[in-house]
């Protein structure tokens, strides 16, 4: 392993043990935002040999069922996932993992590129539901790392203005400086009138939201806030149970949509950072030795910055 | 006109005076669901000419908004629609409607066959939304007229198994005599023993559920009954805000749609009905000339039968 | 095995040695439409157990490429594949099959449905990429097996009417008895004047022609019957250079589609035939036991009857 | 009208009167490709007012017919449609539309990007039949007009790298100006080659390819070079009848979809123009006063620069 990026879920693993029905109930390696390079591959592999550098997919189903065969392995009940119990993660120096989701990069992309492939994975599955095509106008819920690749994405799909809301100013600054049309420091407005507020200055109903706080107000208020036909997809998760809107979204055609993880991302993404027409690198704010990975951990945790790496390999740090 | 069949939504404008933000503010005439002959067209009319038999679809668009050019006129924000204040409906001897949303009928194709395009066209327009097809299994909440044309359609598009459930028992006896394959009667289930029972029977999850009652629980059930990957339609509409599982939905990627009346199923439904490939008439319980138009009202009120027709032609009350 | 069907490709490497690019150049056991009973599995199969009976999807793929994973298997060009060069089929006693593409048969499925499974699957496949649906007219060109099963589907799915056109009368008689609506020996005509006819006899021009035969006339006829924005599928294959009226086609947006194979249809059609929607049964117009197989290859090649079908379980000869 | 650019059809009028079945029979205006200033509304205009600047799309349907129903209103049979004989174009001074297709271009869309949103939107319509998505590689043959806002619009959509050939350098510099990953000038290659050309650049086959030549030498390049499960576009029209492989084409499910003009494009384009993520301002290479359309028009026949635009407005001759 080269670089390996620290995700809200691992910190919530380390902090809590758990998320939802995923229970840690034996030690277990972190880490699933991971590139490096090929030490060895078995006989059959042809697509990769000892020293490509490869982005790894996380990922990788454990049997060819329906959801697999349909192209929609991330559904997969029995699928292997990187630091998700009870499999382990590739945060560590030496790592297996199938080489049918492990992806060659090409030399103008670097390690942290091809680490960050995982996140941007996430905004390229939620804006591939949510059908986000040319000229579209797109609302997003949440400047943490996960809206700013979202946002990314978005624009990259030809999105013609992207609005972005948080609670916090800094995140939006980022969130401005990487190519949001519009941002909105979220106060105490209902969500009517948050949805309202975004019309306004976007001068039109958006046809897509993207929801990535998981809070009730906000899937409420991207309900309110989407076109008649439109989309909202729902990235975030907060709590169970939620009360919507529902007849809202009902009558006007509001699609309500939600992703898991992602699927056939990798090779899209790493044809995207090769041309050069997103930048993913302004998203790394910290960077550790992995023998530095617990202060890793704290910084992820105190919500400083963006995307905090973790340095694997003691022989190049670089990014 | 010569057969207008009544909807729940006339019964309840006519008992309440609103259906939502629509307020009945001055005398409206009812009906929406009607066939008849035309007796005059306009100048430009090529299509149709005195004599034809027609069915009525009552929605009609006003204006060329971006809905209609894109397809979906059905939400266009200023479309006429029969009986939604102030629009007047048809259910009266004569009529006028724009000529480009009137069909001819085959000779094989009833009146009252016809008049039922109408409903028959929320359950294609809810099938096609869900996504139905060869094979599909499919959980239908509701047997009131809703869903049993969604029954029909559903099996009339290739579904291998359909499910309908409800809370009345002799409703469920009319579903089972149309092509339900399974039927259940609702008790005091939580919405997962509900979703529960429902595998039980179909001996998988269905891909698709259809939730024509709009009850919290019937939603909810909806929910955890559908396989992941798969669509959850909502047709009915109950309370504007419902607590819903949406991580339950959105981790296993079952999509939320709702559906506004329908668009594109005329040409559809009579060739079908031409077909003969669905047989909608057992679904006409109930006959009253026009002048019997409040004894017609009680009778749906009091929810006896599946569909009361009004025959509004005193020459010729045949089907 | 129990139940092998014999297809035109089998006869095809038999007589001639090849198919395009597959050539056959060392001995190779025939047979790709087969349905079995399950002997032995693998330790990490849990979805089959000795005794099961099972349908055999015969395209197997060997690596989880990038076809794989969005779900076009059958485009994977790895893909193992019975009795296409070099890969053995399995028309034999004993034959061993990756567990992922075996299929358990429900109790009211005979292993000659299950067999049929296969020919089934192409009919599916067509019929998916035309995107037949609810009221669907379809013209089918060519009353050959593939055509036959085409025929099926279409109606399976909710076509209102299908037209189905061959050189012999006889083969279309076999059509009329499973379900086309019309019928037509094609003679002289040029392909304008078929695509005419086909016009007259459904009253309109059909949204989609699935084109079975190969031959130049006939995909001409396809694109000229076919109505504006609708759909031709190639399924049958003749000559490697057609000649086409491509300008016809583009300026109305009719669209050229090839089918390879199938994938994702075993599931469906099990559901499908095990709800008795349809009845592939009639198809079987001959049997033979294993040791008899020269002469079934014999009766094939003459283009008897409809489907021939080997009985490779001497204990039991039974549908 | 203020700014009217000047199209290959045009001249083909101008010169022939004729393009396949439309024949110039009388006098007929020219020009499709316009912008201009609102002097006056019917009364039941309401989203356009006097002095409202607007792009005028140049289709607009005489009916209702299944086709607008559908949201496919460019099929529509009856359509009219700027310079098509026997309908008048807009090339004058002062001219009448219908309301509903003329939109209002924002403060920061020049006249004459306005009057380009014509030719974008072939390549928008080409591009989605295409499903140009993120990180698609794209292979555009031909580089003249449509070609060269194809490949804006590919970009613009997300494809990682496009690569555009013709026979004549100069144009490709063009494109390189404006975009192109890989520009390759066409000699004697046979079709297979010109394939392993384009595959030997992009290191890999195209998803998409489109064609913009009409030339039966590309048509059958595209299908060799388009990757198994891709499309190939057709938007450049030359002979009636073509000679294609077709059996490559279906058996790697390589699907062939023509366009006929366009529909839905001006809003996604205005917002397109609007977030300037697109420069469509370096294709225009000449401008003309309306007086000296003669000379335009001569230009445009030699083939000397992109876009020749006439300035029909005397009192501001501002691009």
């Amino acid at each position: 392993m080269h670089s390996v990026g620290i995700c809200g879920s691992d910190v919530h693993f380390w902090q809590h043990g758990r998320i939802g029905d995923f229970v840690v109930k034996k030690p277990m390696v972190l880490g699933h935002e991971a590139s490096g390079t090929v030490l060895k591959v078995g006989s059959s592999v042809t697509h990769l040999k000892p020293g490509n550098r490869v982005a790894i997919e996380p990922g990788a189903p454990r049997e060819v069922d329906e959801f697999c065969k349909i192209g929609r392995y991330n559904l997969s009940p029995t699928i292997f996932f990187c630091a998700t119990p009870p499999d382990d993660g590739n945060l560590c120096r030496y790592y297996k993992h199938n080489a049918s989701f492990c992806y060659k990069l090409p030399d103008n992309i670097t390690f942290e590129e091809g680490a960050l492939i995982e996140p941007l994975s996430v905004g390229i599955h939620a804006c591939r539901r949510a059908g986000v095509t040319l000229g579209s106008k797109v609302f997003i819920c949440g400047a943490g790392p996960i809206g700013l690749v979202t946002l990314l994405i978005a624009k990259a799909m030809g999105a013609a203005q992207v609005i972005i809301t948080d609670l916090t100013a800094s995140r939006l600054e980022k969130a401005k400086e990487i190519g949001a049309d519009f941002t909105l420091v979220v106060k105490k407005e209902t969500p009517q009138e948050l949805a309202s507020k975004v019309q306004g200055l976007l001068g039109c109903m958006p046809e897509i939201t993207v929801e990535c706080t998981g809070a009730q107000d906000c899937i409420q208020a991207g309900i309110y806030a989407t076109r008649s036909g439109g989309t909202l997809v729902l990235v975030g998760l907060g709590q169970e149970m939620v009360t919507v809107p529902i007849v809202n979204a009902a009558v006007r055609e509001v699609d309500i949509r939600g992703i898991f993880r992602y699927c056939n991302t990798w090779p899209m993404a790493i044809s995207l950072l090769a041309s050069k027409r997103v930048n993913v690198k302004p998203l790394v704010t910290h960077r550790f030795p992995l023998e530095q990975a617990l202060e890793a951990f704290e910084t992820t945790k105190k919500g400083v910055g963006v995307k905090v790496m973790l340095k694997c390999d003691p022989n190049d740090q670089n990014p």
